[in-house]
């Protein structure tokens, strides 16, 4: 099929394109985590988000570990073919810290930092300790 | 300053870091863009984005050709320290295609692409043609 999204997109170097996870029901942004071709493909084969890690250099299934899965309500590119922007609906907290959102502190007038939400879950409780 | 914002990021190997810049009234995801450490300090200085362009190795400020600017009303750090998420008050268009959003196009549930807003303005009319 010509015109699809995944043949306009600009992978990287590494064949990895940032998408950008946003809660479809808050607009809240959540993360951000990349994708390669592959997990992409599996992104819109299953509606389940899936990444790549380039720390673990794994692929992974958000959700895998802590049942914090999302669900795909849209896919959408940048003008220049290099970003993607994913809806969705969030099982539980984004964050493997706990929070709702990975975003979860903010830089302060005064140069420093502060924690602007909730933390949600224990994360022990969620992956185990280690 | 200790624990400030800036010196928790991890930028990458060319030390730049990607910036997820949000519409604050609307809470739209406007566009993605690089910033190296100096384009953060003067965002953080002057209130108003700047980035670092790959393509054109240049420090921008968003909006110095076309007028539309981003005033910013917050900066957030992921917890991995390797994202930012800017919340800004943006004027006219952010994408330079002339629509509000850079993620003016998504995927169809036939694996093609659709435009899902009306562009704002003409870019011709704003950078000129070229």
């Amino acid at each position: 099929m010509e015109n699809t999204l995944i043949d306009q997109l600009k992978f990287n170097g590494d064949g990895l394109i940032p998408a950008i996870v946003q809660e479809q029901s808050s607009s809240r942004v959540l993360m951000m985590a990349w994708m390669n071709r592959a997990s992409l493909e599996k992104t819109v084969a299953t509606g389940k988000t899936h990444f790549w890690s380039r720390s673990r250099q794994k692929f992974w299934m958000k959700g895998e570990s802590s049942g914090h899965t999302q669900t795909v309500r849209g896919i959408a590119m940048d003008c220049d073919g290099d970003t993607l922007l994913i809806q969705v609906d969030q099982v539980g907290a984004a964050c493997h810290e706990g929070y709702q959102s990975c975003f979860f502190r903010s830089l302060t007038d005064q140069g420093g930092l502060q924690i602007t939400e909730p933390r949600l879950v224990d994360p022990d409780h969620v992956y185990g300790k280690k």
